[in-house]
C-alpha cells in the first residue's frame, strides 16, 4: 500500500514497480540460463533479442512454433510456495506440442507476470524453465518478467512460454498420411499434466476438503500438492527413436479438451473409434472424478484421464513401433483406430 | 459465482472454464489470423504448432527472438473496454526489439490470459495483434488463450507475445562495432509506448483525478484514454533503409528503464554522454511529471520521455543516415555521443 501524502513526489516504486527487483531476479537466473546455451546461441542474457544461428538446420527445414501456459496449476504453486516445478511443466508441455509435428526443440522464451516482484520466487520459476530446457537440449534464448500490480492479485502469477523447434519437411507430421485402419497407440500420462486444474482444485478444496499438505486419497501418502504438482511428462526422449519411422503417421498431445478435443486435430479430417477402457486408470483421476461426481464424458473433456500422447500408426507398423517404445521404457496400449465416416472421436465404451 | 449445492456433479464450466467460449474466440479470429500468412506458413490455424518454412532465409541467417508484454497498459484497455489497440502495441514493441539487432520480423505468437472468457473481447485483442502483424509482413503463426479464474481478477487480462525475426549474420547489430566518438541520433516516440503505465495511471487517477474519458491536459481535447492508449510506434519502416548501412553501429529501443536502462545494453561496454534537453518534449510527459511531481531522474527511468529509438552511428555517417531518416518521414535529433571511460549513461544536462 502506498501511504505517501497526496502532493508529494511520486516514484515508479510508489506505483508498485521495482526495477531493481526485476534486475535482481534476472541476475539470480543468469547462470542457469547460460547453461542452456549451445553453439548456435550468439548473444548473452540481457540483449534485446536472443540470437540463434539458423544455418545448417537440415534439408528444407520447417520451424515449428508453439505458445502455451500451464493453466491454473500456477495457483497451486503460488499457494504452496513451490515454484521450482511449474517451469518444467511449461517447457515439457511446449516440447510435446512441437514434437507432435515431428520437431526437435531449438529454443524457448519465457514470460513471467507477477503482481509484485519477488526475486527469489521469480528466479525459482526461471530455474525450472532453464532446467527443463537443458534436459531437452533447448536454449533458453530470452524472456521477460513483468511486474503488473492490479493485473495479478498479490501472490498470484502467470507463466507463459514459446518454443521453436525444427523438423525436416520430409519428416513433418501433418496428418496428411493418416488413413482409415491406422491404429491408435497410447502412452501414459503421469497425472493431470497442465490441464483441468480449475476443476481439480475445486474438487480438492470443496469436495475432498483437503489442504495441499494433506495426503491425497489413494496415493501412498503423497500430499495433494505432490500429486497435483507432478511435472507434465515430456515424450521427446521416448518418441525420438520412432519420429522418422514411415509407419508413424501422426501424434496427438492430450491437453485441454482431452482425447476428443485433441486427437481429431491431427487426423486429417478422418475420425477415430477410441476405447476409454483401454487406458490404464490413474488413481488421481479416479479420486477426482468420484469426489466431484464429474460426469464420465465431462471428465474425459477436462482431463487427459491417463493418456498423455497418442500415436497414429500404420497397422503393419504397430508391432515394431510399440517394440521401440517399450525399449524406451514406455508401456504402450492399443486405444482404437482411425475410421472413415465418423466426425471426431466416437467412444467404443 | 457457483451456486450448485455441494454433492452435485461438478463440470469444468462450474469451475470457471468454458471450453466452448475459447473455441468461439478462436473462430472469430481465424480470418484475421489467416490474412497474415505468407507462402512460408504451412499449417492452418488450430494445429499444435505453427509451421514456417525456413529454407532460403539468406546467407548465414541468424534468428532473433524476443518475448514481451505491454505492461499495465492492459488495465486501461480493460477499464475503458477498448481492446483493439493493445495487440498493436504488443506486436510493434516486439518488432522494435528484434529490429535493434537488425532483424526483419518473420512470425509472431500471442498469449492472452483472462479471468473469464469473453469471446468478443478476446477476438478484438487478437484482431489488433493480427492487424499489426499484417502491416509488418509478419505471420501470426500461433497463440494461446487461457481462462484462468483467480489468477486474473474479473475483467483483467494479460497479453504476451513472442516474435522471431531474421538477419543475415553479416548485418547483425550486436554492438561490436560501437566505439568512442560514435554519434547518438534519436527518433521520437509518440507517447508512453508500453512503459511506465503503473506510474502514469496512478498520476491520472490520484493526482489529476481524471476519468479515462476526460480530456487530458494540453492535448487538444484528446481524452486520457486516447493519449495513454496511443499505439506504441513501430520503427521498422523508418529504419529499413539504413539497416544495412555500415555506418549504423547499433540501435536501442527505449523501453522499461528509459534511456539509461536501455542504451548501455547495445554499447559493447562503452558509455555515452546524453543530452536530455535535445529530446523534443512531448506534452504527455510534461503533464504527468508535473502532476506527479516525479523527480527528473526518476521520470527518465520510468518513461521514454519522448525518445523511442536511438541510433548509434559512425560520426561520418551521421549526415547521410539522418537524410535517409528524414526521407522516411522522421525528424532525427542529435542526442550525444559514445565515450570511453564512462559506465552507462552520463547526462549532459
Amino acid at each position: 500500500m502506498n501511504t505517501e501524502p497526496s502532493g508529494q513526489a511520486l516514484t515508479y516504486r510508489d506505483a508498485g514497480v521495482d526495477i531493481d527487483a526485476a534486475e535482481s531476479a534476472l541476475a539470480r537466473s543468469k547462470a542457469a540460463i547460460r547453461a542452456t546455451f549451445g553453439p548456435r546461441v550468439l548473444a548473452d542474457v540481457g540483449s534485446f533479442g536472443g540470437l540463434f544461428r539458423a544455418d545448417g538446420l537440415g534439408e528444407d527445414p520447417v520451424l515449428v512454433a508453439t505458445a502455451d501456459g500451464v493453466g491454473t496449476k500456477v495457483r497451486i504453486a503460488a499457494a504452496t510456495g513451490r515454484f521450482d516445478s511449474v517451469g518444467r511443466d511449461l517447457v515439457n508441455h511446449c516440447v510435446n506440442d512441437a514434437l507432435v509435428q515431428g520437431a526437435e526443440p531449438l529454443f524457448f522464451l519465457d514470460y513471467v507476470g507477477v503482481g509484485s516482484m519477488d526475486p527469489v520466487k521469480v528466479a525459482a520459476l526461471i530455474g525450472g524453465v532453464a532446467a527443463a530446457c537443458k534436459e531437452h537440449g533447448c536454449a533458453l534464448l530470452g524472456g521477460e518478467t513483468a511486474e503488473m500490480p492490479g493485473v495479478y492479485p498479490p501472490g498470484e502469477f502467470d507463466l507463459v512460454g514459446t518454443l521453436v523447434g525444427v523438423v525436416p519437411r520430409a519428416h513433418l507430421l501433418d496428418g496428411s498420411r493418416v488413413g482409415p485402419g491406422d491404429r491408435l497407440v497410447g502412452l501414459a500420462s503421469n497425472g493431470l499434466h497442465t490441464n483441468g486444474y480449475s476443476l481439480a482444485r475445486r474438487i480438492v478444496e470443496e469436495r475432498l476438503r483437503l489442504r495441499w499438505e494433506d495426503p491425497f486419497p489413494g496415493s501412498d501418502g503423497a500430499s495433494c500438492a505432490d500429486v497435483l504438482l507432478r511435472v507434465h511428462r515430456c515424450y521427446l526422449e521416448s518418441l525420438r527413436p520412432v519420429l522418422k519411422d514411415p509407419g508413424l503417421h501422426a501424434l496427438a498431445h492430450i491437453t485441454g479438451g482431452g482425447v476428443a478435443g485433441n486427437l481429431p486435430r491431427v487426423l486429417g479430417g478422418h475420425g477415430a473409434r477410441v476405447s476409454r477402457a483401454a487406458v490404464p486408470p490413474l488413481p488421481v483421476f479416479t479420486a477426482l472424478v468420484d469426489a466431484g461426481k464429474v460426469p464420465h464424458d465431462e471428465a474425459w473433456r477436462a482431463f487427459n484421464m491417463g493418456v498423455g500422447m497418442i500415436l497414429v500408426v500404420e497397422a503393419g507398423a504397430e508391432p515394431h513401433i510399440c517394440e521401440r517404445l517399450r525399449e524406451a521404457g514406455e508401456e504402450p496400449f492399443a486405444l482404437g483406430e482411425v475410421v472413415a465416416g465418423v466426425a471426431g472421436v466416437a467412444w467404443m465404451d
